[in-house]
């Protein structure tokens, strides 16, 4: 399918890994009624998987100085979710060299978790895949991240894709881990997945980083208008480590999919983000803005808002709509 | 020419328009200081064009609420810039129904100024077109800027434009006022004026906001490789009302153009931006990360360098070359 703006693409799926991603801005330290309200968010909005942390060595990270999603135990996630009767799918990320994924990763019978997302640098691809057929073999479906694509050799790359290719993967994940690359170079990448994704039956997944203000641009451009990658990492507000992530309330906007709602991931702001700025998080850039923008609405009014100290986003979006469209 | 990133595209003019851009941020209050040193890192940074602020009517806008850039007397460029005997051009921008145009603005002969930027919303087209035979008779170059084309509807702009390239207008501006384009959007609005613009012998700019993250990500789009815009406008720092403008430093070293210097803006950035964010002046993102991005470095480096209160951003570019390159 080749689709343009206004056209529906049924078979993407966004990935909000704000407690994973963002959890590397506070050690991994969400409150369970944060990680909760992210959870009810994430449902309402029609988001497709809910990253909840790492699946770390304990013997490695101690738990006195990370939050419960560096480990993401699984009494932890049932907290959250019970069984999580829904259709959410929930994703951990495993890292080469600091998860014991034998141990610590259980069969998918006894578990909550659906997706086991490895993390590995092209040097440990072997272990990777080793990780991959472990989940797979124990029922999860399987992701692979290939890290810092930005400073792996064209050689190394291809080859790695081939190994990828052979594996038992579902996924693979073009990671802009350095948020250095500029559309036009994660469109030729997305090209290079493509091809080794479609001759082994896989699919593409892309997790750009907002360094030079292009996660946004640069996960819109793996997707290829729906002939690319089909996998969208994003994270509430951008929030992620240092410049942040592909922002979830700008993605699912220009989804343009019935499916996705942005509204809660409004709310889910300015209820549970906004604080954490409040306590001295920082990262990115502001919503009201974004809104205007979505409305093809003058900037006076996210100005006015913003100069009047309010910060009711949920009330903004709807005077917008009232006053402007 | 159809360019990739490593190519060198002779033909691309940038303008910075932070005094003029940023001026709605304070009411154009920029000090001399600042107009000069700002100058001075354009033309050390080899930016093309300088635009200084608004022609604005002060019968409209009184000199006791606003600074002088919103109305660009002669002598004012004058104290910055002397007689500008450099290759950097100097623009102001004369927005339609606030700028007596035929008294303000004074035979090219007697003034410092090179370029005159009509802005016009679609529906003064008329008007835009006199400005700008007015500012070519006086001996200008001249430029139109298509406000809110996001608001216009499809025959509309088809008229406008077929107007414009039958003018002496020397460049028609493709604007995103509202920060609402998609990238796909861009490249189909580019083709639409550059379609005009070849037919005619015209120039295309483009000017983007940043309310979607997207201004960096749609000047590279409309530019497409060198094939279309090839007037680009940008901000220091993305300097600019709400959401911001298409920040300098990114767009200078993404063309890698050897014409182009980032180092001067980045300088200018540490003794000029950081103090007027100090003040209070609000919008935008933060250097470090855009750094370690452009040289492909790890972001712990800048969140190393922000955790320790560092604003060295010169020492900083320098030492993530000497560590990381």
């Amino acid at each position: 399918m080749n689709a343009n703006l206004i056209s529906y693409v049924p078979n993407l799926r966004v990935l909000d890994c704000t407690l994973r991603d963002g959890g590397l801005v506070n050690d991994s330290k969400f409150s369970d009624d944060f990680a909760k309200a992210l959870y009810q968010a994430d449902l309402k909005a029609g988001v497709d998987y809910m990253e909840f942390g790492y699946k770390c060595d304990k013997k490695i990270f101690s738990p006195d100085r990370y939050g419960k999603w560096k480990f993401c135990d699984e009494e932890d996630i049932r907290a959250i979710v019970g069984d999580n009767d829904t259709d959410l799918k929930i994703s951990v990320m495993a890292d080469v060299g600091r998860c014991d994924y034998k141990k610590d990763i259980i069969p998918k019978a006894d578990s909550v978790i659906d997706t086991i997302r490895v993390a590995t640098y092209v040097n440990a691809i072997p272990t990777a895949i080793d990780m991959v057929e472990d989940a797979k073999n124990k029922g999860y479906e399987a992701t692979v991240n290939i890290m810092a694509v930005s400073k792996v050799n064209g050689e190394d790359l291809k080859n790695s894709l081939e190994l990828l290719g052979q594996s038992s993967v579902d996924v693979i994940y073009l990671v802009d881990s350095f948020g250095s690359f500029y559309p036009e170079q994660i469109r030729r990448l997305t090209d290079q997945y493509m091809e080794v994704a479609d001759k082994y039956g896989k699919k593409v997944g892309i997790h750009a980083h907002n360094n030079q203000q292009l996660a946004f641009a640069n996960t819109i451009e793996a997707m290829n208008k729906g002939v690319g990658a089909t996998y969208l990492d994003a994270t509430v507000n951008g929030l992620g480590r240092g410049a942040g992530n592909c922002h979830l309330e700008g993605l699912l906007s220009f989804l343009r999919n019935p499916k996705y709602k942005t509204i809660p991931i409004l709310k889910f702001v300015e209820n549970y983000i906004l604080p954490l700025r409040e306590q001295g998080l920082t990262w990115g850039y502001d919503i009201p803005y974004l809104l205007t923008g979505q409305l093809n609405a003058h900037p006076s009014f996210a100005i006015k808002f913003i100069k009047e100290g309010r910060k009711d986003y949920y009330n903004f979006f709807h005077e917008l709509v009232d006053d402007t469209l």
